[in-house]
């Protein structure tokens, strides 16, 4: 699959997490173009702090692989990842992160952190940014401005 | 229980986890000095990248609380958290982060970033630091040291 298809994928678990009442945030994993795992955010069904769309795909990625070490592996997420997202990428070490939108109230792959690539930690990979962030940014937008609305 | 009888007990899943043959490092998050959860470093035993003793001990609270935002809760862990675990305490709204010893290479509450005070994110807590430094060093290069004697 192409970096495109594999966001486009992310999108579609943005989507389903939206349509469950979540923060619609969506990642995929793939190593060499296979995806390997993937998940929506689901930090209100799960009441899990951790449950983002980020955390669980690795965590997915990691049993699918039987292995913490994500070597090779590239995460596609649709919102730039948290500080804690960011952090399991470098723990997990993931080559490359691609995301959509950049969230300048919390992101830590360029915003307010680039946690991702600092030479002090014991790895660094490589951050793409924008891929199909206006869709990404949309999708929130869209979901944000619904849950504002007053009930019928 | 006091802030040292936590600490203590936080100890105590570092050294399990030691014994377990992973990184000797553990977390326990306490409301109003009641112990809620507990947990030792289980990354190499789970295959999970997100492990950490620290995400563990929150998930396993959130899970007892029956939500994600541990409004008012304490994590105690014997090493300063790294960015994941600090990003992850942010998330879950912990009021308070207590740990042992600082960790140079990796600490985000201190000595490479200090993600738990920072008024640009949507939450800060209060960072205790230092509380059995020693010993939860001491558990460490211990542990380190033995890794790194020859195989008989």
């Amino acid at each position: 699959m192409t970096d495109e298809e594999l966001m486009r994928a992310a999108l579609a678990e943005a989507a389903a997490a939206g349509a469950r009442g979540e923060v619609p945030v969506g990642a995929v994993v793939a190593i060499g173009g296979q995806l390997v795992a993937a998940a929506g955010n689901e930090r209100e069904a799960t009441s899990d702090p951790t449950a983002h769309a980020e955390i669980l795909a690795l965590r997915r990625a990691a049993a699918a692989l039987g292995s913490w070490r994500l070597a090779g592996a590239t995460l596609f997420a649709t919102l730039e990842p948290c500080p804690m997202c960011a952090g399991a990428l470098v723990a997990a070490r993931v080559e490359r992160v691609v995301f959509g939108a950049f969230d300048p109230k919390a992101g830590a792959c360029g915003s307010l952190y680039n946690l991702c690539v600092d030479p002090r930690l014991n790895h660094e990979l490589t951050v793409v940014s924008g891929l199909a962030g206006a869709e990404a940014a949309e999708l929130l937008s869209t979901w944000f401005a619904r849950r504002r609305e007053p009930s019928p």
